[in-house]
């Protein structure tokens, strides 16, 4: 069975430690019922990394959606497209007719700087955060030339004008490069404006079986892969080679050969580095041109295929359980025509990718890629 | 597709807060491949409450399952039933041709006595931890003349007897039913036996398409919900109506009429009064017979209908995203014939079910039941 995005919702990005969970995935659940018509569902699957247990029932509780199945989702950053996974895996069954997709996340009121690594992990035992293990992919990009710290902080400036045009975004600018470059140091070379923020916020889409209807967005295809073990001598940095696979399984899911045809993407950037390997990885651009990519204007509105519209995780914020569907929705409403101030024209294909990441022997945790179809 | 489960495997269970969850589940996984006698998968669903975000990808990568969909669930005290349905919905459909449910759970180094509620719910404004909110139920069946507190502690002595024929169970005993309504109280009603411990352990089972293998336990039918808002001044407590509904789904799923041809079953006992309401609210026997059939009998080893002959929660233990898998692992080794002392004589058709709960404003917060038949 063809499966339809019917709706989408989210709620505004950014610190909001006085709301709660409640009141943010309310603003996103409301907003898909009211797109998709209809809060006459049959399932959810809720994706967070750090929502305390029961949480979903709580929050679906509160909006008296009860008595149904649901099933709550953790894979790291990608948790909120592993709820899109799921629940699309689940119409496309006939499992259910009609499900609901939510992601949320406080990220604000729980972490105070970078998430702490696992102490039993590699990372842990090195003291290595986060930004530390995307450091070091960009520190080798520099190194073997592949990329140059202006166009690491040409992501940045790209994604940040682009939040210009998203009312939603938890942050936007006009920065310059050399303002991207100077700004404080987090882990070299990655400044502050390259490292997304702490965020709080929800996502949520509604899907179905596709009817034709003129605001359907299909879903052509989906993919969903856990981390292989990581070949520290592979000419790959870590993380694209999980995003490359994911991406295989999607387009051929998609009946795709290839990335071609994509006209606008939302992808993982929770660093400069990210985005510039993903583009690479995902066949956006050849190996080696990411960097050149972002700095000349490919990826960016108006150029030949624009990426992170919405500003990307970078600027929109990164709320980890509800990235992925706040990427989804971005895409739907390319899709539509309804993107307002950053629409792309005419896009009639666009993707979404989520990596969810933190531990080095392995090539990433998980990976989702989703191609979508305008109606 | 018809799914049966081709293996399982269990950890020890109790208090190991010297072993870690990578040990814990490998324990469970290794048996489990071997019981199947394949560590050939093509996707893992882990279920698990409290395990740190990514404690999946960990414990899998350090025994070589790596580069497949990784899904981790929590459903409260059903996440490792959950994980068991997400997997045969996955075989059932030819999503994935072989899969692994795993569920893990160390509560030794986490918790302190009871779990408490989140204190934005009723429960936590009112300094209701979990033992009071059944407490409570058991309260009103004294009230209402259902149960008397000697058929409250014949549960507790019946699974405790039962826990001496397993050797994994982290406790075992012949207490009488005056021991047990000695031992402290907890919350009134319901003393030290009969609540269940605070235990650490892992469970799995591999599962595929049925091909009539000797030792394949087939899965009949399974079911998945969420509570609705509980009906105060209904005459049914707490979790009854649940439990009751997830029963039909699965039976309607396993071509059943009812719980009439179920030999052996293994239920959420948490507490001395869950598993007789539960009982009620399965049909095995009629309401407010629960706690006579238990005093009588009924539901222990030689009994018409033995319930819970691993020991249960209340002595096999509830590391909680472990248990719905250890119950599967129990029913498998009832329907296969290998549970030796314990062992249900000529069991055909078996049943888990697994209840998590928590907040009193929903009839329960999940459930999951499952039908198995004997190969």
């Amino acid at each position: 069975m063809t499966v339809a995005v019917h709706g989408v919702g989210t709620s505004h990005f950014g610190r909001q430690p006085h709301r709660d969970l409640v009141a943010l995935a309310a603003d996103a659940v409301q907003e898909a019922f009211l797109d998709a018509g209809t809060d006459d569902i049959d399932a959810v699957w809720v994706g967070t990394v750090f929502g305390p247990p029961g949480v979903a029932q709580r929050v679906l509780r509160a909006m008296g959606v009860t008595g149904i199945p649901v099933v709550t989702v953790e894979n790291a950053c990608a948790s909120g497209t592993t709820a899109f996974a799921e629940a699309h895996e689940a119409v496309r069954t006939g499992r259910h007719g009609r499900v609901l997709a939510l992601g949320l996340e406080q990220m604000s009121t729980a972490f105070a700087g970078a998430i702490t690594p696992e102490p039993t992990d590699p990372e842990g035992r090195s003291g290595l955060a986060l930004p530390a293990l995307y450091a070091m992919a960009a520190a080798r990009y520099l190194h073997l030339g592949l990329a140059t710290p202006e166009q690491l902080a040409a992501v940045s400036v790209k994604n940040h004008a682009h939040a210009l045009h998203n009312p939603r975004a938890q942050y936007s600018g006009r920065h310059t490069v050399a303002e991207v470059l100077a700004s404080r140091m987090i882990a070299d070379p990655l400044t502050l404006l390259q490292c997304c923020p702490t965020s709080d916020g929800a996502a949520a889409a509604v899907l179905a079986p596709a009817t034709g209807g003129a605001r359907e967005v299909t879903v052509r295809g989906v993919a969903l892969r856990s981390g292989a073990p990581w070949n520290h001598r592979s000419p790959h940095v870590w993380g694209h080679d999980l995003v490359r696979r994911t991406a295989m399984d999607a387009f051929a899911a998609a009946e795709l050969l290839d990335a071609t045809d994509v006209d606008v993407a939302e992808v993982h950037d929770a660093f400069t580095i990210g985005e510039i390997v993903t583009t690479e990885a995902l066949g956006f651009v050849a190996p080696g041109d990411g960097g050149k990519a972002a700095a000349a204007g490919v990826t960016a509105l108006g150029g030949v295929l624009p990426v992170n519209p919405s500003g990307g995780l970078l600027s929109r914020g990164h709320p980890l359980g509800a990235t992925g569907l706040a990427q989804l929705a971005e895409i739907v409403w390319q899709l539509r025509g309804e993107a307002r101030g950053r629409q792309v024209e005419g896009a009639r294909l666009g993707l979404v990718e989520t990596m969810g990441g933190g531990v080095s022997v392995l090539d990433g945790n998980s990976c989702v890629v989703a191609v979508l179809e305008a109606p």
